[in-house]
């Protein structure tokens, strides 16, 4: 029943692409597998409750195609209730801002920044402004943003520098809590992702009650290679796309995940939950080249574990939190929604033209298609 | 004409069963697909020059069923010329002995030993008794064992504590370079992977000589959990064997993974490829749970690397090693070892009764390859 | 008034080592200064509450000059009832067991054994036997020991692995929440500190109520080099024994440090503070060589911070735990004991004669007292 | 004949304070002993060939008490030639910039700059534009800035952001092998240390030929809190400064330590010598506070290390650097400078007024002196 249900899908989803509303079709509507867990209702990090993500998106002329996105932990003043949060570096070759902090004190404490790799500074300025000037921070002398970014300077003009400080206030200004704008938005315009066109995707788990009931929540902005595989099969060897075909092609590039859960986890656990993102990377086929900036940032949004700013001394924290052997499900959530994020990404990315007049396809859906209908007849 | 190839070693594979000499064949004999480097010709870490591995298989009464594996990255006195070295710590909850002293400077000095858990003194004091008899270890008081383990303890009596030093040190001596015997051999005689039974597996990849001409060899003691996959076949979920299936079934285990090289590597970069073999792990459906000990121990038997013991005051390492900017093939054949090394565990290892009347099937490989035919067609 | 004090203290330091009770006599009570808090009672590292510490030295024919040392948690069963512990590396040429499954979960679920080097086997399989077969641990089938070591072979047959499990289980057997015994006892029988006779010392910190009254203590193993430094007194150099002085002259060596509190303090925090205790070293001066294996476990005996090892699906921790911004005075804390520590074994310990008729002798008392006096008049 | 030299030096210095030029006087100048080894012609980090250090300083109206510093590990191009680098994490509360890729590729790619805290930002976008507008740089499309900083919040309005990308530029540009003004200047203009005005630090070690007669430089901007201690005088104590003296009292703050070293070593030891800078500061009675951001970059300036940019495939390091085995003497060499750069930050700093009329204190020298003469007679 499950199976014709999918087949189905993948036929009506063939169907309804040539009628041209393709776009509007995630990979899992069209009926590729991801897992076992289910998703929650946007299938996207928007699913954990509180958290807001917002895009800036900025196309202009020939070479501008870039952009900011950014994360909310939750609606209310960050720096004042900071949320428990973890960094894990897969590869270490890009600009993360922020990392050190995060992992001595285990919290996150202003919005997420993403964008492209020579405007992390734009972005700290950005979220260091936006702190600063939020009700209540009057006195706030020290902020810690957490500043990420993928290279996208192969369409974009990268070294023109085209993100300001103010793009990126608006952009926190500007997040919500609602569906997920995936493809070429935001941190996303301009990335490439296994040669494709790749973006921004989201994905998310729903745990049964039985399991506890969390919602994991995981988004991605996408610009690496690798040998892409989805649903198991071999598409970048089937397209002729993989890394050392070509004795010298490379395979870099970066990816930023970010990962959110309103289980209550403290930060050890939240780092491995940031871990195991990497393994739900390598089911795409991405192999964390050398010059890849693969970095998971994860927090908790559960609200007994919030951590305010001041309080008196000797004052302790009185947190309920999920021990480690019940871990294990939200390591599956995590890479489960990892891999379905990132070729989110793919399917809702379109071909761009850039800078030089540079080309990037977008994924040829519906031959990807055909080839996994063939598989999960 | 590749495909034709497989789809015709698939069916010969199924007839061959029938005829009872499965055993001997392996997954990628079989026709299944792992990525696109080639491999070495044993298609294991012995392909790498020098390397030698031994098993020492302890299948007593009812009730032991446990063993040993011994790597050593080359034939000579391993503690007066050491090899540069690196330990990745995919999920730390194991024993693995000599992880500091490996990341404080660079190397290994001993042969590298795998067991069962509550065996790791054995192992040790073996490693170590080896490493003081060694002629020209006469002087020698300071040894560091590397001694890795999985919990055994379904089939095994593993509070028997059974394995010995002399048990050990036969193992290292018995050490030899040729094709590695997979499945209940050796530490992973006991071991239980995706709810089959699991054991030892090996693979390697050869880089094409436009690529450094390099080998990548791996070892996996597999006895972990998650959700199977091969060649992208969804296999856990068709065989209704998948963690969180029922609500508490849990995926625990446990995967110890070796990584041999003759690239000219240095231990930073060694310590990047040990940290991809998790993403080979993931492409197989490992999760890396909670109660997961999964450890990746990488080495170079480069000679211009080696690291003399004794050495005058101020004489230089003059050494000759890979650029960051080339290690990004050495990262993929890492990824695609590692996932085929623990396939073949998986076809390699036979239904196994032991404790308490206890019995782990074999994977039902007919099954599985008449499924992986159908998607390969 | 203070300063009176201790001039006096001196003076009849002086006076009294001639009437030949000098060893009872430690550094503290000789009016030497270490710092602005005060001690708990025992100043020792059982002045936490519940902390036992055993001790079994080995002092055979002309050639064992060697022991154990066991640090206790607590005296109930510890593998069910787990203590939040973290390992800070200083330098990591050493072969302490045990590192990953702490930094991976968290917590300490074993006695901690400190020895000598090529004994860390006996340890494990003492701690894990003893684990084992202590009553409600029938079932238990995984133990992780923590085994430390420095090591004693300049004046111990180390080669000879004098040290058996049974002398492990003893020791474990035999811990007490007493005063400690310093000097040339347990795992310090043997151990060499700057030049002289080395071995156990111990120290604590009692915080003043408005800080919270928690206690720190601390526990050395002491086996290290560099350039004594005693209440500023360059005493390595007015001795002459410093590192390099002779070119070649090395300052090799190790140093196990336990750090205990009951102040309810989480691992991330507990690793903080481990991380301090290597800033106490620096002022004793040691210099964490290259052959040095200086390695500091914490871990927190609070009550409400136990982690039961059985627990339903889905119980969550419920704790109560100090915040960072109340971790400083604990940072102090360890590091004063820590420096404490290491000259409290240096005063315990005495000349000892070993292998081969070697002599390491103590450090002469008189001589420094008498410095440390004209300098603090 | 030693101890006559210094009695008499510090007479000397003594009866010079009275002549009001003491603000020319360093430390050791002023009889002041650290350690057994001797210091480079500078005693400052440009005593390593090649190293240039800048300063911009910008003190102005009633609340502008900020400024820039740049460390250049070599006057060329760095982007295009990289020196080996590592950064150790004394204490994460800080948001140094660019500390992942250093610690994944082992390299660093552009000048090194100390800023304040919420300038952070200005100081990436100077450095990348610095490095992106260098000749032979046209295509470069990602730089990893390593920007550090301190809160000068209390003397200086810091929420005002004063410093830009310009000056940041500007100070770069102005970089020099020279002596490196020390105290008020830079980076350290609004910085405060044991309670008393902190700034620019730098001292250096010259090992002997027999040693390998290499050069080790340290640069400190001083900004932290704890139990003053010179030349084991516990300063703090006797001046009536110390944390936690009156109960709430916080020993805050952060300090950046930059190592610059022409001996031959690669980033694994590089991060050890690193981590002995945490000891050095110690013993200055540093206790690395909660809010404590402290950090240490070492790089090597030997030019057979160098890491050219881009290298034709396969081109692999030749290169020839130190054993782990002759490390030691360079660890004691970063322990000795740290401890010196802190204390010459502390007498180089005069006096100072800021925001809101607030003013911190010079370290009462003429006091210290007299003190710590009558220590060493």
């Amino acid at each position: 029943m499950k199976k014709l249900n999918r087949s189905l899908l993948i036929f009506l989803s063939l169907f309804l692409m040539n009628s041209n509303s393709f776009a509007q079709n995630r990979p899992r509507e069209l009926g590729i597998p991801f897992g076992i867990l289910p998703t929650g209702s946007w299938n996207a990090i928007t699913d954990v409750p509180g958290v807001k993500v917002g895009h800036f998106t900025k196309i202009e002329g020939e070479s501008i195609r870039t952009g900011v996105t950014a994360i909310l932990p939750h609606g209310g003043n960050l720096f004042q209730e900071k949320v428990p949060a973890a960094i894990f570096v897969g590869n270490g070759f890009g600009k993360l801002a922020g990392v050190t902090q995060v992992q001595e004190l285990g919290n996150i404490e202003s919005p997420i920044i993403l964008t492209n790799t020579l405007s992390v500074a734009a972005g700290i300025e950005g979220a260091v402004r936006y702190s600063l000037e939020r009700p209540g921070n009057e006195n706030v002398g020290s902020v810690n943003a957490v500043v990420g970014e993928t290279n996208d300077g192969f369409l974009n003009d990268i070294r023109g520098m085209h993100i300001s400080p103010e793009e990126v206030i608006q952009t926190i200004k500007s997040a919500k809590s609602a569906s997920v704008e995936e493809g070429n938005v935001g941190a996303g315009t301009g990335t490439i992702c296994f040669g494709w066109k790749g973006g921004i995707g989201s994905s998310s788990r729903k745990l049964p009650e039985s399991l506890g009931g969390y919602t994991v929540g995981v988004l991605v902005q996408t610009n690496f290679g690798g040998n892409l595989q989805i649903a198991g099969v071999p598409v970048g060897e089937k397209l002729g796309k993989y890394p050392f075909k070509d004795a010298l092609e490379k395979a870099d590039g970066s990816c930023m995940i970010v990962i959110a859960t309103d289980a209550p986890v403290l930060e050890r656990n939240l780092e491995r939950m940031a871990q195991r993102a990497m393994m739900g990377l390598g089911k795409t086929g991405g192999i964390a080249s050398n010059g890849s900036g693969d970095y998971v940032i994860a927090f908790s949004t559960a609200e007994g574990l919030r951590i305010p700013y001041s309080a008196k001394f000797g004052t302790k924290e009185e947190a309920s939190f999920l021990r480690n052997d019940d871990m294990s499900s939200l390591f599956l959530a995590v890479i489960e929604a990892t891999e379905e994020a990132v070729i989110n990404s793919l399917f809702a990315a379109e071909t761009m033209t850039g800078k030089e007049g540079r080309v990037i396809e977008a994924l040829p859906k519906e031959q990807v298609l055909e080839w996994i209908k063939s598989n999960n007849p």
